[in-house]
């Protein structure tokens, strides 16, 4: 995102020319939007199921990157987030978090920036899965003379990382990091449960994600050793958890945003989708039924996370400006910076001038919110309006690694 | 990509540390590199066949974003290129570059930004395929008193945008340019082209290519319309072309780079591939065999342009930290920041410690690219290395629109 220039054309038709607000008819497109109401009250409900369950909510800043959007997360205060990147978390640090998770395996080269965010106060929880990764935590914290504290991944489903919780090797690598004054806990992620469409394989993930972080927190118990963080979580699972006993902490990321992935397992409404995608009609291609758009995969990512569903769609569903679906409207091919709209089920594509601006609901809210540099941000609660919603603030996304 | 901490941990192995040069062993991963060898020679590669070809060269600067990159296009010079944001425009235009085309279809909101470009002394055209186009493009032009050079979109194959050379309203939309002083002339872009599997099907679209955009400009000829510029380009097309008589200029951009989408197309070969990510070793999966690492989509995006071709290359093929391909092992899945690396072909994974480095060439360079605030540059023609190959520059990347 550029700055946008604070003129509009004369040949385009802007709401903020005579009333001085700046609107979503003024930035250049494309770029994207956060609907701070639907933010806070995905927020809200999340928070709320946490605290029926008794379990602290961690949740993962990995999807919006941003400051603002985390200062919602627990009520203005710098509470425990867990973080995809070391980046996330010397900025977060830096804005006075002080409880973080760095929530993908450790390596060697990456250890001085974790020691320097130590040393600085920060409580900056690793994550490992092997007696190789525990020996050089171990190691790196006896030589620099701080805690590491360190959690050990579970695999609870064969999504990706972890031991399972009946490997050989567990109490071992809990051992290694307990004599090094290092061990945290266990954490396990049931990456899975986004392939669960009914809302009773989601409570089975979320038992099962429970059970196997809760199995391998009693085997590390059962041979001496404390374990102080038993950590689960998924968008999903989080939402679907009835009992979340032996748990400590919940974490989850997407649902601050939540997504057309979320919303066709059910995990949410459409109404919920609170990141979008501001486009204009640049083209008409009346033979093929096409609308072309300045919004491509440079904006929207190449996220196609509901072909895998039962309702595929696209690139994205449309909206007008205000958030209002257009019923049937789709998103259904991308190149860089050229988004194709095409109708289905029959339904008729509406007239839509060139300048039109629209909004496309992404499939994947942290891979499309990943192709901006931040967030106009508009306040829904204020209703639909009669002109175009008006910008509330611009939060900045943290970048790179 | 944040600075990286210019100190290794004691518990890895960098080849930097004794001899002071950075090296690919140093910053934290992931991160793009780019061999500038390679570039250079692609570069020039089809700087040979546009002179040969007889016609002007106006590279599309969307892949690298890059004005270092772009510094090698014409040797040295600010030559002609083709941007697909007005940021891109911005930036160029902000380094001298007079001669631009902004090769994304224009609405009334982006207008000013293209004025203030003129106005600098930029020549900066603007591409359209509508009557309302043209006529809110004249009527700017007018109203600034200055000269907005436009191109008519042709469409040559179905891919996008642009209207068939047989166009009904084609000589109309250019009597409106003309007749404000903005008629610059016809561009078209083989996009289906990558589709095109053989060399002859590469040829005869490029041959297609060529005879809609010359057809088209005939057609404004016909009707007394003066049309100096006749542009065609595409990275298959470009490298297919025999004739373009009656074309002006060639456009492509994705051959700085290459990527496993054109190797898999035969226009290159997979070591013309100059960009790719390097990544390290996480875990291990022997049970699942994969490896894990830890550049994941947000490192590598999402784009899987070789899923369609006949050789599916996942997420992208492994090198070593040298550049050497390490054979069938593929990365086939990707989250956020983890990325999974298996063997194909009844190959044995590599033993690869936590903490090894490796690279991964991509399957579309432009989206990668996208990934990243910018490269870390090596120089291939200096051949393997005893140690991990220099870092000789970092070239920044023109982000947002």
């Amino acid at each position: 995102m550029t700055t946008a220039p604070s003129a509009c054309p004369s040949a385009s038709a802007s709401a903020a020319v005579s009333s001085g607000a700046r609107t979503l008819a003024d930035p250049d497109t494309p770029f994207a939007v956060v609907d701070v109401h639907r933010v806070r009250r995905n927020v809200a409900r999340l928070r709320a199921r946490a605290d029926r369950l008794g379990v602290v909510l961690r949740p993962h800043v990995k999807t919006a990157k941003s400051l603002d959007a985390a200062a919602l997360l627990h009520d203005g205060s710098p509470g425990p987030v867990t973080v995809s990147t070391l980046a996330e978390a010397e900025a977060f640090a830096a804005a006075g978090y002080r409880d973080l998770t760095y929530a993908v395996g450790i390596e060697p080269h990456k250890v001085p920036r974790v020691v320097a965010l130590v040393r600085r106060g920060v409580t900056l929880r690793v994550l490992l899965d092997s007696t190789e990764q525990a020996t050089f935590v171990a190691a790196a914290a006896r030589e620099a003379g701080v805690a590491l504290p360190a959690q050990i991944e579970i695999d609870c489903d064969g999504h990706r990382g972890g031991l399972r919780p009946d490997a050989p090797g567990l109490p071992g690598i809990g051992r290694i990091l307990h004599d090094a004054g290092c061990l945290d806990g266990v954490l396990t992620h049931a990456g899975e449960s986004y392939h669960c469409h009914t809302a009773e394989e989601q409570r089975a993930a979320a038992r099962n994600e429970r059970d196997a972080a809760v199995a391998a927190a009693e085997r590390l118990r059962a041979a001496g050793l404390p374990v102080p963080t038993v950590s689960v979580g998924s968008t999903p699972t989080a939402h679907a958890a009835d009992d979340l006993t032996g748990v400590t902490e919940l974490r989850a990321g997407n649902y601050v945003f939540f997504d057309l992935v979320m919303a066709g397992l059910g995990v949410c409404e459409l109404d919920d989708l609170a990141l979008s995608v501001v486009v204009t009609v640049i083209g008409h291609r009346p033979e093929y039924g096409w609308i072309v758009t300045d919004g491509g995969w440079m904006a929207m990512s190449r996220d196609r996370g509901t072909s895998a569903q039962p309702q595929d769609q696209g690139y994205g569903l449309v909206t007008d400006l205000d958030g209002t679906l257009i019923p049937d409207v789709v998103m259904t091919a991308a190149s860089q910076e050229h988004g194709t709209l095409t109708a289905r089920n029959g339904a008729v594509l509406p007239e839509l001038p060139i300048g039109t601006r629209l909004r496309v609901l992404p499939n994947h809210a942290c891979a499309t919110a990943a192709q901006h540099q931040g967030y106009q941000v508009v306040d829904g609660a204020h209703g639909p309006a009669a002109s175009a919603p008006v910008i509330t603030a611009y939060w900045p996304r943290v970048t790179g690694w």
